[in-house]
């Protein structure tokens, strides 16, 4: 705990004791963090997945440590750095234009404010989380406008070809793509919805692009017409990213911020984009997580848990069968040293090696020897598992339904 | 030049060439930034007043460092320096509760929404930059709400108490404080407007922040309700704070971003706070601005040219009697490497000892002898000043004038 917690003005997420307290963590190495006590804990949140290649890894504080000194560039201006790093996310991602920015909240709403100028048009359909701007809120009707014009129709399909039938009130489509709970086919029809409308596709990435691999995560699925990356970009460094037609985004023209230039984030942005233009990094977080997968699952089901587990080793997320099973996982859990991101999607970084998996392993196993209480209880059903997805996406996962089920879930989910 | 300036979505504010293309500087050190040819420039811009200590303070530069390596904290979540940052915050500023945020836009957004919130009241009535989010864009007629619900008064104190006459719809007065154009009187007389109506006064000092003084510039003449700082509290890094209380600031609980625990960002503000707590590096910086001004200003009356600067050693700016003139001067300037902050306001650091100044004045007395064709020429006048003035303000200077000078002032200057 800490006395100053109630001195904070915001309330952020974070890893919290059982009193909803922030835990402690003076020091972090590779893929462990250590809190108070000197108890080592394995990192499955990575602040968020932003933590994509371990903390403190030694080829970013390096190029941070000596970006520190003023050797690679100043806060006062442009710096070969800004080229680098310019020219990286273009190759990475595409777009005529590259926009930085220092959140992806303020990426977002910079993006979809520039193609509601430059488009004319009034309305925003959203699904998904796009930061905490007060812009997102909910309207307090579904299907209905809020104050800012953002209609969310929660990944249901059906709702958006409903709002894509006055097309021409339409600035955009703004969607945060997900893979654990959306197939290709959902992707392939959202792109065929906004074609036909002829309305803008705007890809939020901030959590998913680089990670899946050197690019964005729906690149082919979607080609969304602009896109924004944050978490996978500068290891946990405070930048992102908007890239697309120069004709949508000029209103960007008129943004100017004092640490535009500051040359720390500029270093990291540009070590780390140089790595995940490999694709190896994310191939060591993919191979780590479905080693961790594999365990899970089979001490899951050796253990008679009703827990599955949807997604894959790049993100995943754990779905118990009931929210009191829930508690008990995410609380056997931190007894044990793993740090989940309780009831959100778990991601692992590239720091975790043979010995930290086998640590992970033999922790998850006594996790599950903690649960017996659960062992045989009532399997995972449809219920849970839109519950949980709700919590990670902010909506419907994928499934055949009628509007009349749609709304019945959204009555509940949206009341919870 | 660089190449990748027509890839870049944004026109970020930062030295430019004569063809408007951004200088390139590969490095910097205290006083000095460098640019590609090797030449080296004296620092009056430092990133519009931000670097405060000189680039790449050793203190800040390694403090940077060792959060880099994971040695300070996380993030994934809380840490020591997170503790240590608010009770600095608080100690210099006060306000029950103190937010963090990364950038100066994205805290004043955050401070006057959530008043607007708490007070349920539709109206913000503002007075200066307060960054570069669309919602403070100007509405097209003067004295009308834009689309935000913002509506400008100029820093005009008669313009605001007839828009105070209706202070039921007021949330606040957001006004960012200028030291060089408005006298300690003016703020009285806005503190006295805001408390007779009623109105939470918001005081946007992400520009002057604990850059005149170990706390709020305004503390003593506004006594504001909420304030918000930015560049005097990182050197920099990318980090900004808001503080008031807590009941006009709760709807800021919602606020959560990934970065928020970014430890190399909390490291250099523990590191920067903890300096400018004691005063010394506003001291320095007030000091060898103020030999540089007394400088200045017997070179440029040795040389007869006609241009006041404003302000004092904290931050002052050229008022060149002419346009032409001032094209001149920065012109002149930039050609014996003095990188001044073209139009608007130019703020020495820490670093100006007495062998840079010594150099800086050397080289103003060259910009002084590259002007002779302008001695003698017509002295400043109200015009000039009120043009000058509205660059680094956006508003009217401080000076008596009746409704209709201040009406013809505004339609002129807004035309620009």
């Amino acid at each position: 705990m800490t006395e100053n917690s109630s001195l904070l003005a915001e309330f952020p997420t974070c890893p919290r004791d059982t009193n909803d307290r922030p835990r402690v963590f003076p020091s972090a190495s590779g893929a462990y963090v250590t809190d108070e006590s000197g108890f080592r804990w394995i990192d499955f949140d990575n602040a968020r997945g932003s933590i994509l290649l371990g903390h403190g890894d030694p080829d970013v504080a390096e190029a941070v440590a000596r970006a520190a000194t003023g050797a690679a560039g100043t806060a006062t201006g442009w710096s070969p750095r800004v080229d680098a790093v310019l020219e990286r996310l273009h190759a990475l991602c595409g777009g005529e234009v590259v926009g930085l920015f220092r959140s992806g909240t303020a990426a977002v709403r910079a993006a979809v404010l520039a193609v509601r100028e430059a488009t004319g048009r009034p309305l925003l359909l959203s699904a998904g989380y796009h930061g905490y701007d007060p812009m997102w809120y909910p309207s307090g009707t579904p299907l209905e406008p809020n104050a800012d014009g953002v209609v969310d129709f929660f990944f249901d399909l059906g709702l958006l070809a409903e709002l894509l039938r006055a097309p021409e009130r339409v600035a955009a489509v703004v969607v945060s793509p997900d893979h654990m709970h959306l197939s290709p086919a959902w992707y392939r029809e959202l792109r065929r919805l906004c074609s036909r409308a002829g309305v803008v596709l705007v890809a939020d990435e901030v959590k998913v692009g680089l990670r899946y691999g050197a690019g964005l995560s729906t690149a082919e699925l979607l080609a969304p017409d602009v896109w924004v990356v944050a978490k996978g970009m500068a290891n946990g460094h405070a930048v992102s990213a908007v890239g697309g037609p120069r004709a949508l985004l000029r209103p960007l023209k008129e943004v100017s911020f004092t640490s535009f230039f500051e040359p720390t984030i500029l270093a990291a942005a540009d070590a780390v984009l140089r790595r995940v233009a490999t694709g190896e990094p994310q191939r060591a977080v993919r191979e780590a997580g479905e080693r961790f997968l594999r365990h899970a699952r089979k001490a899951l089901g050796d253990a008679s848990l009703p827990v599955e587990i949807a997604g894959d080793g790049t993100f995943f997320q754990f779905v118990p069968a009931t929210e009191e099973l829930e508690d008990a996982f995410y609380r056997a859990a931190n007894a044990e040293g793993l740090l989940f991101y309780a009831g959100d999607n778990q991601g692992v970084s590239a720091a975790f090696d043979d010995a930290v998996l086998t640590d992970a392993e033999q922790r998850f196993t006594r996790v599950c020897g903690r649960l017996s209480a659960y062992a045989g209880t009532a399997p995972v059903d449809e219920e849970a598992r839109y519950r949980v997805a709700w919590n990670v996406m902010d909506g419907l996962r994928e499934a055949d339904r009628d509007r009349g089920t749609t709304e019945a879930l959204l009555a509940r989910l949206l009341d919870d």
